[in-house]
């Protein structure tokens, strides 16, 4: 018998809270949901889906009364939205998040919460570059990885029952440190999206950019599928994990440096070595 | 009635060649292919699948006999093969290639057959990271761009008998001047590939780099599936068409250290204006 709750609150009813509110009433693992959020057709569109049960704008009374509160909003807000609920939360509720970013984060929020509601930290990785109710699927998180950053403040039932939840998901979930979390992010999702938001962004200025954008059948496009992913979100998460991603994006123009001395120097060698070693390496993640 | 050959030989039967030949065989646009390469194994792949009805490692002896020709093995090869099987062509025999680059070098193959063979540029924006005969398809070009680049050398009715074949594969055909094409190209196409090389490069030496591939899915994964591209191909697309690639690349570098810079400072109110014009301009690709 998995974990069950008596009634869940989604804070940010997009993608991610509306597959998982979803997808626990689907399996009973919640007799009610509550959606909060910010915009009332996005809400409406969650409840005629069936993802929630009533929604509310207004956080403080829609988590009163509920077992289990799940923050998908931007990241940005987790911190002022956590020292707001605080007070209208039951008494050891678990709180946890979807968040892509963890770090000292997590510290934060477990101090918030002290001593009143136990948070989990969580991040599942899925969904992609669409948003809102509307994209919502209820196996989202099929065969997805799903990162959970307990600490040494994080209370075990609560742990496992977070963690049940995404094994029921069809999730694999995984335990990481939030700092290791952090890091390990930076370069594998942070990195990639500032780096595809450049690649638009020196289009869009280049003489003939504009115009060139067109033919962008031939390699383009795909490099730059992540541009279309949410700018707030993505604003919230370099802000929050900065110093990582400035790392990465060091490391990352050292390897364009590189590159750009080997082709001014006509280094035909060296170039099929880097591209080899990099094809290599690329086709073992498939 | 669309073009016909009595002979065309496909020099390089790889992904493009194989398919070509396969697509005008299927057709009856040509009565027999030669295909010349320097791999048995994959010669032999082709001549099973019916993409060609004999082979040879000899180039010269392959164009004997041809009235097409078509240069589909790496654009680094293209003027050594120019000038190492002209004697041996029939007069007037139609060559042609599918090189991804341009530029100069349609220059210099007009100068190579000039009088003796009848050179027309062409570059069809299909395939991908797939390579080989054995990743051949009839339909490849279904629905792609394919660009000719016609010069003041070009012979009119070779330039018709090769936009005729593309056409007739489904290819939108459209005529480019080839330094045009190296400029575009070097935006849309080679710079991104760079580009995915260079994000590979880097996470394989940073530290913990390797480990977190493994978490792959999220973004990186996207970015850099085209560094699973054929390292030879791009090396030489960067031997010949360098200064435009580096011009992209001071560009891109630009972008990079601007987001840098907002990252450091925390300006989260450039941070989203830059990524929301990002998706803008990305969304109206599609």
């Amino acid at each position: 018998m998995g974990p069950h709750f008596r009634q869940a609150t989604i804070i940010g009813v997009g993608l991610i809270g509306a597959s998982l509110a979803g997808f626990m009433k689907s399996k009973g693992m919640v007799d009610s949901v509550v959606g909060v959020g910010r915009s009332k057709d996005n809400l409406e569109v969650a409840l005629k889906a069936g993802y929630i049960d009533r929604y509310t704008h207004d956080q403080r009374k829609g988590v009163a009364g509920s077992d289990l509160v799940v923050l998908c909003c931007p990241v940005g807000l987790f911190e002022s939205v956590a020292r707001d609920i605080k007070p209208y939360l039951d008494d050891r509720a678990i709180v946890t998040d979807v968040g892509s970013v963890k770090g000292s984060l997590v510290g934060k929020l477990d101090e918030i919460f002290y001593l009143k509601a136990r948070f989990v930290g969580a991040h599942p990785i899925a969904g992609g570059e669409k948003s809102g109710a509307e994209a919502a699927r209820l196996d989202l998180f099929q065969g997805a990885r799903c990162i959970i950053t307990p600490t040494r403040k994080t209370d075990l039932e609560a742990l496992d029952a977070i963690s049940d939840i995404w094994e029921a998901t069809g999730a694999r979930v995984e335990r990481m440190d939030p700092d290791d979390h952090d890091k390990v992010f930076a370069l594998v999702s942070h990195l990639p999206h500032v780096a595809a938001y450049a690649m638009v962004d020196a289009l869009a200025d280049m003489d003939g950019g504009q115009k060139a954008i067109n033919y962008a059948a031939g390699g383009f496009k795909d490099f730059t599928r992540i541009a279309a992913s949410h700018p707030d979100m993505w604003r919230d998460i370099c802000l929050l994990n900065g110093p990582n991603i400035l790392k990465a994006l060091d490391s990352y123009q050292e390897s364009l440096w590189k590159l750009r001395d080997l082709i001014d120097k006509g280094d035909g060698e060296n170039l099929a070595a880097v591209f080899d070693r990099a094809r290599t390496i690329r086709k073992k993640i498939g």
